[in-house]
């Protein structure tokens, strides 16, 4: 083993780390956590910072490649893929995927059970709440008019999803339980529950309408996905199922 | 040298390999295999594989910063650029690229001389066949209704060429020589040798009447760059030469 | 600390570096250079060159996992994200920024204070001249008739933007100052100051008619970031702007 790990980091039991890697000062990880290979774990940050800490929760697991800024604190049962970059003053909660090659800006507060897939691009700033899902080469961005020195970060509500490739442009609002197709460019307010697609962003029904021909399938997912949650989990699964269907309601009835 | 190569490896003569790299067990390489720094090769999956081999055929380059896990076979002269993600179960056939950046995901199976750009996305379970084409940032995806547990995987026949920055939606089916231009929206079953473009993924045309004004070459692509490619595939390529231009007087016979 | 710096290498004075990295023989670096770990600095090219030196400025920071290739020169003040990808007979001026996860294809010119974004995706051969602006990914691509082994680069003159998500096609001359919205298929000769957007690449007013509704702020941008830039840059700064200015009055008196 040729690792670099800083006699000032606090590890828990049952800590596991490939070879070349690097943990520096100021790291706090929880228990059985897993570092992968060619990982810096708590890179400095040139700027100034509060709390220079960066705590990942317990059961982690970081794969090769990755970095991951001091100053961030990361809940239990965190999960990387392959060289993800996640900077400083970053929150996630717990049970939070985030998916090869994506790039985690700082200032980000990320929900509890978020799933990013590979390419994620998250810009400073975003705020992002519980159950959301965030699918490859999805751009969050926050410039209004760039370049200029304006921010305004996007905010995502329980239970969104964001298909492929899609852009979402700054200042945007997805309500609870919204969708955004692949490929759309998304922006302004998208109330609970509706569905959002294409260049022009065209509104195009409620997620309750959104079923999968072959299998009968319908959305919302957490109908379909609730087992691979943890129990502690189910609850808050079926009340936000139920908010985003009785969001059909309030959409028809005005 | 400070490497961590795994004396049950098994490897050709010939072998180079750069600094700071890891090579796991359960890997085979044929002779002439050059691997490049900070790589992991045989990278350990966590599920469960039938065959936990990983073979990597002869004159391969393997870019630093590459991962490749155990379980997949790939064929003799393959390239990779640097930060190539190759996950288990996948088969490459022979002479096949890929780019920087790369994901390419489980189960996928890729036949001979595919080539692959900068920052392709391979969703699980893809079918691949014989010289095609994949520009930087292409996703094919799987997830007809996502986040669901249904696998839709995509299919793209021989001579399939897929322009930047397209999405493949699932289930999407391109035959032989079919073309999507940049940026499209590609889904349902492309024709053979049919162009497809825009967010509506609309026809626009075929192959055969891709013309570059400024030197006047022509379609399909096989005509000039036959010489790039070893000739033992130089029949098959003017079989399939042959096979995309009789499927432009099929489409119109229609 | 475990590098591998070679002693062929010109290395200038303050000189840091992180773990774990490489710097090959070919490299010349100027004062006050700080490269971060798992990098590879002056990257062997395969082929053959005029010029094998990598030459970097003085106060430039690369950041880890990047990779350099021998045979480019870059200027003063240059700074990377995390994995970035520089091929060989790359040209870089002074000031500029490499965003996290891009990649820098071979023979590129680009001038001064050019900034790049993440994933940022730049074909072989492209002509990018000062105060440019590349959001993340934006692909320049070269090749008009995929594949071919035609390459027509893209040209972008001084002060252009090109926000996130765009792709741009072959051949592309976007004048000074004119500006891409987000995921626009950028094509053809885009006049001075002209703004264009979607996948039709729509001319949509001149830039001075761009406004953040919010703060009242206006473009062109160099009004609010000059302070940004060194005092040296200024005079330049107010040129552009100037130029720009006076580009709509052209095109309005057509």
């Amino acid at each position: 083993m040729t690792n670099s790990v800083s006699s000032h980091a606090k590890i828990g039991k049952n800590f596991k780390i490939g070879n070349f890697s690097i943990v520096h000062d100021n790291v706090c990880l929880g228990d059985n956590v897993e570092i992968g290979s060619f990982c810096i774990i708590g890179h400095p940050f040139s700027g100034t910072l509060d709390n220079k800490i960066l705590s990942i929760g317990s059961n982690s697991v970081i794969r090769s490649h990755s970095i991951i800024y001091e100053g961030s604190t990361i809940g239990a049962d965190f999960q990387t893929g392959h060289n993800v970059l996640i900077r400083e003053k970053a929150q996630f909660g717990q049970g939070c995927r985030v998916g090869s090659n994506s790039d985690i800006e700082g200032d980000c507060s990320i929900g509890d059970f978020v799933h990013f897939h590979s390419y994620a691009h998250v810009g400073k700033g975003s705020k992002i709440s519980d159950f959301v899902w965030i699918y490859s080469l999805v751009t969050l961005t926050n410039d209004p008019l760039p370049p200029s020195m304006i921010s305004r970060p996007i905010i995502l509500e329980s239970g969104v999803v964001i298909c492929v490739n899609s852009t979402v442009l700054p200042g945007t609002i997805m309500k609870k339980g919204s969708f955004a197709s692949a490929a759309t460019l998304v922006r302004g307010v998208i109330e609970e529950g509706m569905i959002v697609s294409g260049p022009e962003c065209r509104p195009s029904g409620h997620v309750s309408t959104l079923v999968d021909w072959e299998s009968g399938l319908r959305h919302p997912w957490m109908r379909h996905l609730e087992a691979r949650y943890p129990e502690s989990a189910h609850q808050r699964i079926r009340q936000l199922l139920k908010d985003i269907s009785s969001s059909k309601f309030k959409e028809s009835s005005v």
